[in-house]
Formats: structure tokens, C-alpha cells, sequence
């Protein structure tokens, strides 16, 4: 795959959310398609078609014991979509920023209008 | 949108390589519609698609000026979106130290074979 077509394939994978829920699982370590069924109102070839399209992206292996069949994170391309989005973290970060800034002055504002009504009864 | 659903879009939206190239474009500025087109063998109406898709999953936004309404990208769903991702960051790191150490490994062991080939063509 180019590294365009992962990043279709990775992405497109990551669009689900018993995909996420899968890789979330998977995570703590390998599991059987019976054990990843479990947690989902599904049925196993439905999420036999969920593993089959993690498979095809690069995002689980499949063991070899013929029995059991463990799936595996591979996280190689979740570290590509993320070193992908990191180019755009400066951005959000400069969002953040301002939002920071826009909450600040707006506490100093009620501050000045909380100080000038104390003055004001203070003064009665 | 629910956080997931906003999860579903976003991870959409970036399935694909002009969407991703147009977020790229943005990341430098504001453009409009036929400036987005140009670097692409793409017609307008095919790049207002793809658009209009980023509007709705919420990645960019339009302006008001009617003639123009230029895009800009918009990067708190792109923040949600690693911040998915990060979760996993430990394993990739950790697959990156079993790689590395495994390259020391490999290279320790050219050196001893190196070392040991030198000193047998000092003997002779």
C-alpha cells in the first residue's frame, strides 16, 4: 500500500465505532472473535466483517492457532494517522490559545464589575 | 453530533486523499472554491462535493461573502480525533523500543563478526 492508501484504509477502518470498540479491546491485549463479540449486540459474522476490514488495513493480525484465531492490535498505522493529524496541532493548539485568552479577559471583566458594585456598597 | 458520531464523520471526511490534500491547502489560509480546484485534475462541482462533506463533518466552514465564500479549516474535530488516537500511542512506542533494541542487537552482532573477521586477517 502507498502511504496515501494506508492512510485511506486506516482512516476509513477508524469511521466505525464497534471498529473503535474493537481496537479499544484489543488494546488490553489479544482476544478471540468469540471474546470480542461478547460486549457488542452483534452477531459473529458481523463482527467477523468488522476484523476482516481491520485485517485488510493493517490495524489487527490474526494468530495462527486455527482453533482460536486471536486478533492483535497492530498499532504501526494508528502511529501514521496520528503523526498525520500532529501537522495540524499548531492549529488547534492556536484555537485553544485564544479561548484561554477570550476566558480570561472575560474573568477580569466580571471581576471589575464585581470590585465596582463592592465599592459601591461599601460606600453606601 | 455525539462525540462518536463526530468521530464517524471526522475519521470519513479524512478517508480520503483530495479531502486530506484540501485540509492541507487550508492549514496555510482562508481560499475559495476555484483556488481549492487548481492543483487538482478535478472539476469544481467534484471539489464542491468533497466540500461540502468537509462542512458537514464539520472540518471546515464558509464565509458569508456570497461571491467568494472562502473555506477555512476549522481544527477542534481534528484535536478530538488524535486525542483518539493518543490512547494508543503507548503501543506504538512500545513497538518502536522492541525495534530499536532489536537494530542494536542486529548491529552488535555485524560488529562481532566484523571484529572477529579483522582480527583473523591480522593472524595471517
Amino acid at each position: 500500500m502507498t502511504p496515501a492508501s494506508q492512510l485511506d484504509a486506516t482512516f476509513t477502518a477508524l469511521a466505525d465505532p464497534t471498529r473503535r470498540a474493537i481496537l479499544a479491546r484489543l488494546a488490553l491485549g489479544e482476544a478471540s472473535v468469540t471474546e470480542l463479540a461478547q460486549p457488542f449486540a452483534m452477531s459473529q459474522p458481523a463482527i467477523s466483517k468488522h476484523l476482516k476490514m481491520l485485517e485488510r488495513a493493517g490495524l489487527i493480525s490474526r494468530g495462527r492457532d486455527a482453533q482460536r484465531r486471536p486478533c492483535r492490535l497492530e498499532a504501526q498505522p494508528l502511529a501514521e494517522a496520528n503523526d498525520w493529524l500532529e501537522r495540524y496541532r499548531q492549529l488547534w493548539e492556536a484555537n485553544f490559545q485564544r479561548l484561554d485568552a477570550l476566558l480570561d479577559e472575560m474573568k477580569a471583566q466580571a471581576k471589575a464589575v464585581t470590585d465596582k458594585n463592592q465599592g459601591k456598597n461599601q460606600g453606601e
